[in-house]
């Protein structure tokens, strides 16, 4: 057996769904990391039959298995022996979970996996302002963030099916507790070690926040909208929805992403709204939620756009109105989940 | 048998629904009118059998019949024995239909019926503007409407029930083409045949307008949002929607009924938000509509109040996205009932 150097890289991956078991699926392939990965209901399933991976990037894998697979961040942080000390110091967390900051905030997860001023945080997740709460309770620690245009899910029990391509930007939140330079060779070495591991569709860019406006101004319209009206793409845009209500939204979103020093060009707006054909029958992630009575990424897709926008003095009618409409449907969920309805 | 006048009134009542149904009851029961009541799909029925009416006003009456009943307002017309001449000549032409001035405008409705210069029409409907059609087709004639807020339903195939009492105002729609003074003396007469057939709680009023603006106070908000949120009175309350939503809807149709010339005290928008208890499982008819597949009378409920609001320059942001949002609503039930979805 040829000897292989040690991997470079200690790296704990949280959220393991469809996007999440890709990501450490690539960082294991890497050859650069030893990945640790926190299941939490499927800890005692996979631990034992491992993934059964379909994937369009890298084949059919039976049975696949990160380094290592903890019930908890907690967990992770211990030794491998289990013993409590000495503590796992991470390089990479990479934060891959549904975006409910009410429900499970970012670092309240991450908390015991943390090492304040070495380990950077990788959030591959939806939604504006996410990396906030982070950079506050780490000031001194690298944030970055991936912007993934993957389709993938879980299928149960053990299954992840891969149909959309691994396409994504990432790149970090400079913040004022860490040199630029820093932040960005940190950011460069993740994204080398994610090219090599075979997800050769992920671009490095300086400044995530311009990615990260671009895929809320269809996340923030197209998904909320769809949502709210039990649509799917075609149907939103064969009813005239999207002019009527979407194409609006989009300038309201448009316009906070310029006041905020994010400007977007202005053929944007149009190139995001008829880029999908009107039979598209895609039903985007928050109606799919919806639908299956989980809670929707509203705050981060939508509440933290529009808080931006009020802070900033932005005009946002289309997109307030929506958001209101939409947190009662978050409460009739919330009624159903306890039980109350 | 006791001889009696003959009816001082040509009654021609067109739509009999719940509402529609108690108001033909009233009329005949006045003993004032001779009433003509157009069914449609109804008729073979209810001319054989009647109507089975259970009252919280009038109690029970099985089997009961206006004056004459006919299929179409054309037949209507004709004289009682099916010839084409004379015409009836109508003093009262009573619509209670839905109102849908896209499927079914109701100066298309009552044409046949009509008699220029002698016809009052009196309008039993919900919405704003819903004259104005009218008024334009017949300069010369007394347009009023009444604003009812009466509880009752049919109950297949022939039953009416009626469980709130029949509370409304009436008054004219004063217009250019006809005296003032005519058109509150036609209203007045109309009032006090409905009061002496049992409808003690009709209540004349100068300016039906302002009626009208209050009722769609509540109709434009409680009942839009409902529907559009598939929600009950309570839940709307309960989750915070009224404050949210309906509350900041309210004043925007307060704004427009002040800008407009008709306006309300301040107080009704705190008294209309909040009258109801938190508990209360009431569905408005528009939620019903879109439960059951049916149109909804949204035009004249909210796209009417937003054309004025448009014309006359107030700002209603949220009026507006409501009414957009259930454009799409009504789009995907015009799809179902076409068979394409």
């Amino acid at each position: 057996m040829a000897s292989q150097p040690p991997p470079r890289y200690r790296v704990c991956l949280i959220g393991s769904g469809g996007v999440g078991t890709i990501a450490s699926l690539v960082l294991t392939k890497s050859g650069l990391a030893h990945v640790t990965c926190v299941l939490r209901s499927k800890y005692d399933y996979v631990s034992q039959h491992g993934w059964d991976i379909d994937s369009i990037d890298h084949g059919k894998i039976p049975g696949w298995k990160p380094h290592r697979i903890t019930r908890s961040a907690v967990e992770a942080a211990r030794d491998d022996n289990g013993g409590l000390d000495p503590v796992v110091e991470y390089d990479y967390v990479v934060v891959c979970t549904k975006q409910l900051p009410s429900v499970n905030p970012v670092a309240a997860i991450i908390s015991p996996v943390m090492t304040v001023g070495r380990t950077t945080v990788v959030l591959i997740q939806n939604g504006m302002g996410i990396e906030e709460d982070v950079i506050e309770a780490w000031p001194g620690n690298v944030v970055m963030s991936s912007v993934s245009h993957i389709g993938s899910w879980v299928e149960e029990p053990n299954g992840v099916v891969q149909t959309g391509k691994d396409v994504s930007k990432m790149g970090p939140h400079l913040h004022a507790g860490i040199e630029d330079s820093v932040s960005v060779e940190r950011a460069r070495r993740f994204v080398e070690m994610y090219v090599r591991g075979g997800g050769e569709a992920c671009e490095l860019v300086e400044d995530i926040q311009v990615a990260r406006w671009e895929k809320v101004l269809w996340n923030g319209t197209f998904n909320t909208v769809c949502a709210l009206m039990r649509m799917d793409v075609g149907e939103l845009q064969r009813s005239k929805g999207r002019e009527a209500i979407l194409v609006p939204m989009m300038w309201e979103i448009w316009n906070t992403a310029k006041v905020a020093g994010h400007p977007m060009p202005e053929s944007i707006v149009e190139w995001m709204a008829y880029r999908l054909p009107d039979d598209c029958s895609y039903r985007p992630s928050m109606l799919l939620d919806l639908e299956n009575g989980r809670p929707m990424e509203l705050e981060v897709i939508l509440g933290n756009v529009l808080k931006k926008a009020q802070l900033l003095g932005v005009d946002t009618p289309c997109m307030a109105t929506v958001y209101k409409l939409l947190k009662l449907e978050e409460w009739k969920g919330d009624q159903r989940r306890s039980g109350k309805a």
